[in-house]
């Protein structure tokens, strides 16, 4: 009853709606989307499976009730998952506090420098603790950064062998990946103990084992390296706080998970996995990189490092497909560290390794046979033929342990085991520990002298002066006052659909019963998450015309490699080995290149015409050219343009005609929703991404979730996991393409926003928030179009959900650049939109559906008043090098000064539209030179004296 | 294991406590305070039945055992508390956000923007709704609200009539406190039906009825008013949005409960009463006054209005004891008017009198006799002799229903309520439902036209603009961008104690199973509450040194009272009606005074010496002179000075000794926890505040909880309440002096803050915090006191937990007064000190324990930096008109002007200190006018152009 979410979600009522078609001059807003869809895709009516739109009251009880069938249980799993306590200061004021996750990715720093702050304690804490010289902002997980690692050691290896040595004692999970990612390479894996070391571009060690076994690797390290190979190490992080880190004992590599490090475990993730390198390999990195650099005031300032290596610009010569990193956990972890600090740290794992051997003492003292005498969290207990019994004794008593084989058991203990719980698994090994109780106290004589860590780490005062609660509180939020995220105004990102993330679909997120789950709990135990699960599945699968719909992949990067790896097992097991063409319009997003190159393809591109659409006789020269090696055709629908292209059932139908599958981007499918469907349009198979259409948070860059749908005939390649609680999905269909991410259902703790959204628009909602979203692109376009040329339109002269500003007749006639809009913008209390792409020199704004017409109006009227400061830069009434837009953004510091050197006046700077005093938001910096950053790679915490 | 809470909740650690020691030229942190506390009141060693401490997981975890105990019901009692749907968008952004929850009173408006806004829009909500001319910015509850308004109509009316007529058809816990206030201020209840109108200084209508009944009071109303009477209507707010408002029909008061306006019941609270008054009452108001003015700008400005009519101005003359007001609460209530407006409100109220229509309809259809054929909410039905059977049948199917009496029982439907409950309800009665089922649909023929509401309310625009979920989120973070809070940076607020708000100690309070609950429920269904209420109870009275508490009061003004009314009803007990005299030091709070004469005594001040001590000789004298009618001292523990006093041994006995009873005010009990205890003293009877010693936040004015302790003799006349689940408390007391609030434990749902903070400190940790903070306050002094002098010292020269600079010097040497040191504070990103009291012309600073080292000395430099500047206004480098000090606080609009006409520069103005840039606060006003606001009193939200 009262009111429905749908009014809550789509910005502009019934009235606003009625004003943006008047200046349209049009009748109604199905018949917009009616007209700018072509009729050929127009979806046929038909009844949802998708129930009718809940309140927001009832998809909580739902979610609730849901919650309610996930079984609480201690995880003592392991396997690079550990329960772990999250400060309730981070959790309120990071993970539930929009100004953290409603945030985009710090594509533009200035307005960026709390979360880019956050990163670089992340890196820091990270190459302090591997001993390594840079890492990266984070990676999607520690399996999937394993399989970087194998990449960047490839790229660096002057060996001529194809083969990468694999720890037999590797995480089961990452095992997996490996030998599925590394066959669409050609990469061989060979696993092995490594009693010998044989020739190999590469080898892979993990640190502890999974097992739990502490030893030195620098011997095997050594001998890989001796024969070229390079080595990469995954490593515990807690673990490195009392054992020697992997830097210092010759690693070129380190890689690992930051979950424990107070991210819930959330049936999976998200978590920010790390990479970490020696010096010599930081331009082999592969994902975001957090550099510092210089302001105009030659102040020091954060940004993103080394971005031409990314795949958004390299393409298929990119050293990854990785775009989403996982910021919003990699700044939990990072703020975790900054909270406990090197000391608390270190206690938390002295504890942990204590009440290791406190249980391995009580079972080793009952006659059990524990593997290893070298050990940090985790114990192997020989239990001949009987695991599964004590597996299954364990579980009623409240407890899951990991069934290694039938032979052995494995008990992991974390930061939140108590001593009873202690006990508790003991009894389940017969041990009565009321008899051998000994109290806990600092114990690790099982550390090896040899191994333990002697150099200090995280000693820059970030980690060292934010101890109470109350200081963590507001370094929390000086960062969070430092950045523009959705809680500020619009963030109009083509291709990036920053769309409400209501607080009813992030309730769920925090909530212990979907927090605390172990990826690899036994199915019994996860049953609310396995019908959230597959009721999102079938959801999908319907709105987007699939049979079948993957939710592992934690990244759209790795729905694109999912998907296309599907088609290349599907070719394969048809005997077409040979397919291997993946055709790519040049108008593409460069990860498509990037992911084909991943599977396995050689990437042919295809040219588009001047209207940004596909050159169909390219396209069909291609097809021809290449019919016998064929494999795919990469499509974005609607267009990378923001078009809808007329032609596409014919471009379809030519691939498919040669034998080629279709892979449709779901990129842009908030444009599509309801009106049409991917696999009505020919698709067989293709990524979402549910951090832009279905209203999961970009949380400052990350995380995401990228399904990926197929037609039934693709559906047995999809994604399968090892150890997932089942191998069927909705429709009854079995997965069996080998895993693409660590965790059977990937970021699992974060589906219920997908699933709440979609609850609570229902289907009719979901087509009416593509209407809006329509309706507010055309809006802007017609409003801005007599001062901006806006480029690309489909039926009718209507864009998608998307237009594009072309500034390059600005730039021409004033010398102003889309750089100078963007940043003035952020004077005007914008964040500016997707800059130079698919166009150089073009400006790509998507509204979406949520924003008002008040604030669409804001904005437009912001981009005209730029345009007239523009004009009067080119009327000479400003210099060309000193105007409000060549200097923007404009910080307080920079106008609060006693001299002011400048032609125009301070008001103009920082208040130039009336009304903006009120809400005024202050860069932190002034412009960021990116040059000089990338000069001087700076990617650790600069020392404090740099600010003065 | 890992960190302990208490090192999280003290800031200073223990290098820090060194440091600061050695400024000190003590030994140890033990040391000091032991030399300040006066020997002959150290507590002894003791065994505590506080359990040891508990981590923060330890404690959720217990909590949300206890939250469990509590039975998911749906409540349908009614009587003021209905279930609510609280936005989720307000949830998270408010109640959940320390921006709003840690802010202070806003007592220094010119930092306070965002929540005074908030209130003004509270204000105006109530004044439209109500139709009254002026609307104070909430009461603590509706019944007290009823009792405030009595005493206006007492004040305001010419009638010699002592009598006040009161609805039969209120409430009954409304009845049961006006009866015990009336009493003790000499005022005789007369329960009416109205069937006639006899003289009456003041008359109240419960309107609707508490059985549900709808009529018009007109009549009534103009009878009371022909014979010099006024008239007070506790109205519901959401049946105002149908029914015609009080002030239309010609009410002088109106009061009630927003609670329904998506406020959680919280078994009773806590939830923003209010009261608006006719044209010509407004300086009869109680409570806080949120006016505009306008700053030194000429722009609007929010600020309190009429200060001077407030208790600790007034004193004895005071109209009102209240102190504390519902911010947090009210704020929220606001804001779900915001949310959905006029028609959302409208709707809501439709459809919730349609549910009722329908089940009347049922109910009806299937024989049963329901009362009233006009009616909003609520039903009552006859159930001759079987009302505790169908009470409990209807429990048993989850539904909570109002024992009215044993021959009938109500029924309330609100927002939450589904067609389903209906049924169900319905089936209780043996209303076969499926069989009479009719859809829900538009029906309020029930409403008789003559009473419906044709007039607009709610048309102010902030009350129609913010309707999507995005447009909400960005007005809450505007609003809190205005203001300061402890997410900040210290607010060292003498006497208010405004330490660390921890995020574990707030998460219970934001469950369903501590939020949905009605405050009459049954006791099995809330025995959760009821563990915890006891725990605490018992708790409480350990460190206090009393045998009994009462939670009831919510606020620490009714905790006073009932501490007072306890004194009354004791002597009263004994025969001794005539001892009514209550002394009262002169640097007694004002509140003292008030709530004395609220208790019918009659005040006698008690000197002070120059030290700011009780002038034991004048008590000595008081003491003889009122021998025989002497009721009580009123002290505070330590003084109001901040000093332990050294006689106050001396000062009980004397009290004692002549048959009085001695109050000591809690206010300053975060000086002595662990150390000494009230009950130790000689105390018989206290009031605490759990919003200052343990941890509630202050909620930007409120809500608070005033728990009253008291010895063994007083405990038979501590609160009762006839709705009370449990007449016994802990330790076996049986209360039974009747209410002081209208739910039997007050602000419940708040008081797991208290319980977690207890909880995870222990009786250790609770005076390592009193240590910590007496420390602090000793460490602020010592540093400043070269500068500024130190007002009051006790043994050692050593102050309590606060010290007093004296700033009258200053003022003498260079002009500069206490108001422009405090606003030029915000200029350093500080929030000022307690400004002028207890003495004019000073600064009380208390630190807390919860600030860590480097914040202390951030504010001991920044004084010492202002002090400086006011150095060189007496050298003559600045006028005395025209310096940064009298200018302050510079708002960065003010700043950002081509003219600059003052004699420092820009940089001076806003960045006095280095590092500040980083962090800088913007005020969003300059200094307000407070004489021209409160002589153009306007307390609704102003025109927009006003901003313009």
């Amino acid at each position: 009853m009262s009111s429905t979410f749908r009014d809550r979600h789509i910005g502009t009522d019934s009235a606003a709606q009625a004003e943006m078609l008047r200046v349209l001059g049009r009748d109604s807003v199905e018949g917009l989307v009616d007209t700018a869809v072509p009729d050929a895709i127009h979806v046929a009516e038909r009844d949802s499976i998708i129930p009718p739109a809940a309140t927001e009251a009832e998809a909580l009880a739902e979610l609730r009730e849901l919650a309610s069938q996930n079984r609480s249980a201690r995880a003592m799993i392991g396997l690079g998952y550990y329960d772990t306590l999250t400060p309730s200061v981070i959790q309120r004021n990071v993970l539930e506090n929009p100004s953290w996750y409603t945030a985009y990715t710090p594509y533009q720093p200035e307005i960026s420098q709390g979360r880019l702050e956050a990163l670089i304690n992340f890196q820091t804490m990270v190459t302090d603790l591997t001993g390594l010289a840079t890492a990266n902002a984070s990676m999607l997980d520690e399996s999937t950064a394993v399989v970087e690692g194998m990449l960047v050691a490839r790229r660096a290896s002057k060996s001529a062998s194809n083969v990468f040595l694999v720890d037999a004692d590797a995480m089961p999970q990452t095992k997996a990946l490996l030998h599925h990612r590394a066959a669409a390479v050609g990469v061989e894996i060979l696993e092995t103990d490594f009693s010998e070391v044989p020739e190999a571009f590469g080898a892979f060690v993990q640190y502890p084992g999974a097992t739990g076994r502490v030893w030195d690797p620098s011997d095997v390290i050594a001998a890989v390296q001796a024969q070229k190979g390079l080595v990469v190490v995954a490593a515990d992080l807690l673990a490195l706080t009392l054992l020697r880190s992997p830097g210092s004992m010759g690693a070129d590599v380190a890689v690992g998970t930051t979950q424990r490090f107070g991210v819930p475990m959330g049936f999976g993730g998200p978590h920010a996995g790390y990479m970490a390198v020696r010096a010599g390999l930081e331009r082999q990195l592969p994902g975001r990189l957090v550099g510092v650099s210089m302001d105009a005031a030659g102040q020091p300032a954060y940004r993103l490092s080394l971005q031409t290596r990314e795949q958004h610009i390299r393409r298929e010569k990119a050293t990854s497909n990785i775009c989403t990193a996982q910021v919003l956990l990699a700044v939990m972890a990072a703020m975790y560290a900054v909270y406990h600090g090197p000391d608390g740290l270190k206690r938390i794992a002295e504890e942990t390794t204590a009440k290791a051997s406190l249980l391995r003492d009580w079972l080793v003292g009952s006659g059990a046979e524990v593997l290893h005498e070298a050990y940090f969290d985790t114990l192997v207990v020989r239990t001949p033929g009987r695991a599964e019994d004590v597996i299954a004794d364990a579980r009623r008593r409240g407890y899951q342990l990991w069934f290694r084989d039938s032979d052995s058991v494995g008990i992991s203990v974390d930061e939140t085991t108590t001593v009873a719980d202690l006990q508790a698994v003991a009894s389940v090994f017969g041990v009565d520990s009321s008899k051998v109780f000994v109290p806990l106290r600092d114990r690790n004589a099982h550390l090896p002298a040899a191994l333990r860590r002697v150099d200090e780490y995280l000693t820059h005062p970030v980690f060292n002066t934010h101890r109470s609660e109350t200081a963590m509180m507001r370094y929390l939020k000086q960062l969070a006052d430092r950045d523009y995220a959705l809680d500020r105004g619009m963030i109009p990102l083509g291709s990036c659909t920053m769309k409400l993330n209501a607080a009813t679909e992030m309730a769920a997120v925090s909530w212990p019963e979907f927090a605390r789950v172990h990826p690899f709990a036994p199915a019994d135990d996860v049953a609310g998450y396995l019908v959230m699960i597959e009721q999102l599945e079938a959801w999908l699968a319907e709105v987007t015309g699939y049979d079948a719909v993957s939710l592992q992949p934690n990244a759209g990067s790795q729905g694109e490699l999912a998907g296309l790896l599907a088609i290349r097992g599907y070719h394969h097991s048809r005997g077409d080995l040979h397919r291997d063409v993946c055709l790519i319009p040049s108008s593409a997003h460069g990860t498509n290149a990037a992911s084909a190159v991943l599977a396995g393809m050689r990437v042919v591109v295809v040219a588009c015409d001047e209207a940004g659409n596909v050159d169909l006789a390219d396209l069909r020269a291609k097809v021809e050219t290449h019919a016998d090696s064929l494999a795919a055709l990469m499509i974005t629908y609607p267009s990378t343009h923001g078009v809808y292209e007329h032609d596409v059932m014919d471009i379809t139908g030519a691939v498919h005609a040669a034998g080629g599958q279709v892979y449709v981007d779901g990129a842009n499918l908030n444009a599509l929703l309801g009106f049409a469907r991917f696999g009505d349009l020919g698709g067989d198979v293709s990524h979402l991404n549910l951090h832009k259409t279905f209203a999961i948070p970009h949380g400052g860059g990350g995380p995401g979730v990228g399904p990926v749908a197929a037609k039934a005939h693709l559906a047995p390649f999809l994604p399968s996991h090892p150890m997932a609680q089942r191998a069927e999905h909705a429709g009854g269909h079995v997965f069996d393409g080998g895993p693409v991410s660590a965790a059977p259902y990937g970021s699992a703790s974060i589906l219920p926003i997908s699933w709440a959204y979609v609850r609570m628009m229902g289907a009719d909602g979901l087509r009416q928030a593509t209407a809006a979203a329509v309706l507010a692109a055309n809006y802007v376009a017609r409003r801005l179009e007599g001062h901006y040329p806006v480029l690309y339109a489909g039926e009718g002269g209507l864009v998608a959900h998307e237009c594009i500003l072309d500034l390059r007749p600005l730039k021409e006639s004033t010398g102003i650049t889309v750089d100078d809009v963007a940043k003035r913008l952020i004077d005007y209390g914008f964040h500016a939109p997707t800059m130079s792409f698919p166009v150089a020199g073009t400006l790509m704004v998507e509204p979406t559906e949520s924003e008002d017409l008040a604030e669409l109006d804001r904005f437009v009227e912001a981009m005209i008043a730029i345009k007239a400061e523009a004009d009067a830069v080119a009327a000479g009434e400003w210099p060309a090098n000193d105007n409000p837009l060549v200097n923007a953004p404009h910080s307080a510091a920079s106008v609060i000064t006693s001299e002011w050197a400048h032609p125009y006046p301070r008001e103009i700077a920082v208040y130039p539209v009336p009304g903006i005093v009120r809400t005024k938001y202050w860069p932190p910096v002034r412009r960021i030179d990116n040059a000089y950053g990338d000069r001087n790679l700076v990617c650790a915490c600069p020392p404090i004296e740099a600010f003065a």
